[in-house]
């Protein structure tokens, strides 16, 4: 995260170029009916759908490397063009980790007949032999109850189990799953299986990324599915050993080279001064990425499609960035922070959309105070579309997380997410899942608060400076995979 | 079917020695406080629930000529020896099917990359060579479309698509899956595709059997998840030809030796006339058979193990039947049908448990007239277990389909099915999806109907004789994988 703390001295005189908030003022009536040039595509073109369509049904799984993630670069710069916006590829270098077979079995016992478990390699894992790796099982609830079990988690498979039932829990368990394996890995584990983060099963792994920090050689880890963590935690509950046996053929290749897409939409009045939209190209290399996030992709495809329709053009400048490598790697996002490092002063405002296609709930900020003051006018047009409420003080993204340094207000759009961890980073993240009427909604809510953003007559409060970046062992913080 | 017609004159004979009704009556108070020491037991010991983690954690998949149903008929008589409750097995011969390797993939084209589809090979499937087979595919939502298509057909991949959404849509779309691929093959496809019939998919497969009559060769037979069945309609519904590779391993082994488990609990007057308790003790190889069909196993064998401690004992014999080979080949409910064919007048109601371990939702009969109000004035106990009310004037079970033919009177305890075909024949089906609360208000309603069947002073009047036979090239009729 170093490369993203700009020298103090620098910072002060870039500051001074950063532009200011002015008071609070209503929309125009012109500005109003702009509100309507974009709502009213958006919800009645299915533009955004189509696009959804292409990127998953026909382009397909698309995680950083693959030649899913390549073609996908391509299709947003034709698609741009399309649009008449004007599009460009900036360099990422990202990881290419693949996977490869991967099974695991139930060794039998007097209690019970052995039988396949359902297992999906975490992305970072590493691989075991090729007859696999065989171990007892010991089962954990948490990071910490990893560290109090010392010398018996060596030669063992340690099981990261859980109780996420709702959308809110993801947050509370992640860390089992991008962390715990590097810390099993420490502590002489020869490899861990980690409860698949759901919040809906039909014996469906969840894949997603974990970290292994230098020094530490990646151990096999797999997701497990809710049904397998269950049945081995009944087993373990019933005393006696439990073995398991796990096969994953994964691979870490050499890095290749991919790119950022970026678009913009040039500002009328103050084209120097920057919204940015954010959405991530890369997905997990199962299901197509509908909800995670092509959803988030064609909305702000879209958004920058009406915008550029409008004449005058808004005042400041919008520029949508589809970032490759948010899942496993963050690559884009930091090329993006070190690529535009003297820009960031000028980002006015930034959101990433990375929550799926549900429909939008209202508006959220992350910004100095007095923002939502600021705000808070511009929201009527959306109240239609369910989304004019201002909600909570928090918006980002990991792709994001780069630009806190620079303290660039975030703003978002709050989706449902009732259903988004039920098929999250699964085979089951497919166009089905995604309500052509939900994204419709959420896409004029994006195109709008863009609008806004651009058009306002004065800027956010830019936000207090984030805290120092956690302690190094603990690496960079990301809320992966949303 | 034939099997089971038995000669008229035979028929006549046995019909004389039939027992017949008597007028309603109430029970006694000495017959109430029987339902006390039912009802109570069923809700509070867990012992339904206790043995439903011992034949699906413990033993596993049960598919019939498997190891799991040999451990299952082992299980059985153990298990009714501990409850002292005297078994025993009866011979049944079953094919036996095993699923081999299993892909899919749609092969790329202009306007769509390459990717794996999931499928599941269905019992009774034909294999493709090692290399697979690969076709264009062609979309039909019924057997009659299919009938139109003619030569458009032949050396093609037949997707059976259909509109699944609740429970009751079970019965209108099982012979696309049943029969759809037999009549593919006459027609010159060369492997079959059909959409899984399911209420719910996170990406989940559903097996079950297909059937290929005497003279057509099976082709290769697959289930297809809910997403790729609507993938591929989307993608042809964009017209150009799609195609896709299918490989499947699986092959049919010569047929096994297997067992019915059989046991009984003597009636005290009447030990010659019979209440037959019915549940199937195989499984899909998938999963563990936990809602299919462990939960109607573990619930008949509750009754009978509560039902055995009653003293004075039940009026007539309880029996409890644990077929073998419901899923794919009803052999066990012929063979018991064949082996005890002169009992059949003297079976007075039969039950079989199959549709989960959902909730009761009330009692069901199908018999003469005059059978409910018969039975109506013994159901109180059940309005604690919200299994009080009398529903349809139906009942069954594809095991009870061989006793049609002698006019054995059926009776049943409706279940909550909301989410049985959610995880129905998928490796989703699991102790974790059955609710212990439903499983022992469902075992309360069971043991309680059984002693009411076997008590109250008469007997259900007979149903009418059973509409003749189908059509031949229909083969049996079967309401499979209930
Ligand atoms: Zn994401
Ligand atoms: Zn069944």
């Amino acid at each position: 995260m170093s490369t993203f703390l700009l020298p103090s001295t620098l910072m002060a005189s870039l500051l001074a170029a950063t532009p200011q908030p002015s008071p609070a003022s209503a929309p125009t009536a012109a500005q109003l009916q702009v509100a309507e040039r974009l709502v009213g595509p958006a919800l009645s073109e299915g533009h955004a759908w189509t696009r959804l369509a292409e990127i998953t049904d026909g382009i397909g799984p698309r995680l950083s490397g693959s030649e899913g993630a390549e073609a996908a670069v391509q299709w947003a710069l034709r698609s741009f063009k399309a649009d008449g916006v004007k599009a460009w590829t900036e360099p990422v270098k990202v990881p290419r980790w693949v996977r490869g077979e991967e099974r695991a079995e139930l060794l039998s016992s007097e209690r019970f007949r052995g039988r396949p478990l359902t297992v999906m390699a975490l992305g970072g894992s590493g691989a075991t032999p090729v007859e696999g790796v065989t171990g007892e099982v010991v089962e954990v609830f948490s990071l910490e109850e990893l560290a109090t079990l010392g010398e018996r988690v060596k030669g063992r498979i340690v099981l990261f189990n859980h109780t996420m039932e709702k959308p809110e829990d993801y947050g509370r368990f992640a860390s089992l799953r991008s962390r715990g394996p590097a810390l099993a890995a420490k502590a002489g584990a020869v490899a861990t299986l980690v409860r698949s983060l759901a919040t809906a099963s039909l014996n469906t792994p969840h894949t997603g990324a974990t970290r292994f920090e230098d020094g530490i050689a990646p151990i096999p880890a797999a997701s497990v599915t809710v049904e397998d963590a269950e049945l081995l935690h009944r087993l373990l509950a019933g005393g006696g050993p439990v073995r398991v046996k796990l096969v994953l053929g994964c691979k870490e290749l050499p890095e290749a080279d991919s790119f950022n897409v970026v678009a913009e939409v040039k500002g009328r009045e103050k084209p120097e001064e920057i919204i940015l939209l954010g959405a991530h190209l890369d997905s997990w290399d199962v299901g197509t990425g509908a909800h995670d996030d092509g959803a988030g992709v064609v909305m702000v495809m879209e958004a920058a499609r009406l915008l550029a329709k409008q004449k005058p053009a808004p005042r400041r400048t919008v520029r949508v960035v589809l970032f490759m490598n948010e899942e496993n790697g963050l690559r884009g996002a930091k090329a993006y922070a070190e690529a535009h490092a003297a820009e960031l002063p000028r980002h006015v405002a930034a959101l990433e959309m990375d929550a799926g296609g549900g429909k939008p709930l209202g508006v959220s900020l992350r910004a100095g105070e007095g923002a939502a003051e600021l705000v808070r006018p511009w929201l009527s047009p959306l109240v239609g579309v369910g989304s004019g409420n201002l909600l909570a003080q928090e918006a980002g993204g990991a792709d994001l997380t780069p630009l806190l340094p620079a303290r660039v207000p975030f703003f978002g759009v709050r989706q449902d997410g009732t259903h988004y961890f039920d098929v999250h980073h699964t085979h089951a993240d497919t166009l089905d899942k995604v309500e052509p009427e939900a994204l419709a909604k959420s896409t004029a809510a994006v195109a709008w608060m863009a609008y806004v953003m651009a058009e306002m007559p004065g800027v956010l409060p830019r936000p207090p400076a984030p805290p120092a970046p956690a302690a190094p062992a603990a690496g960079p913080v990301k809320s992966s995979g949303h």
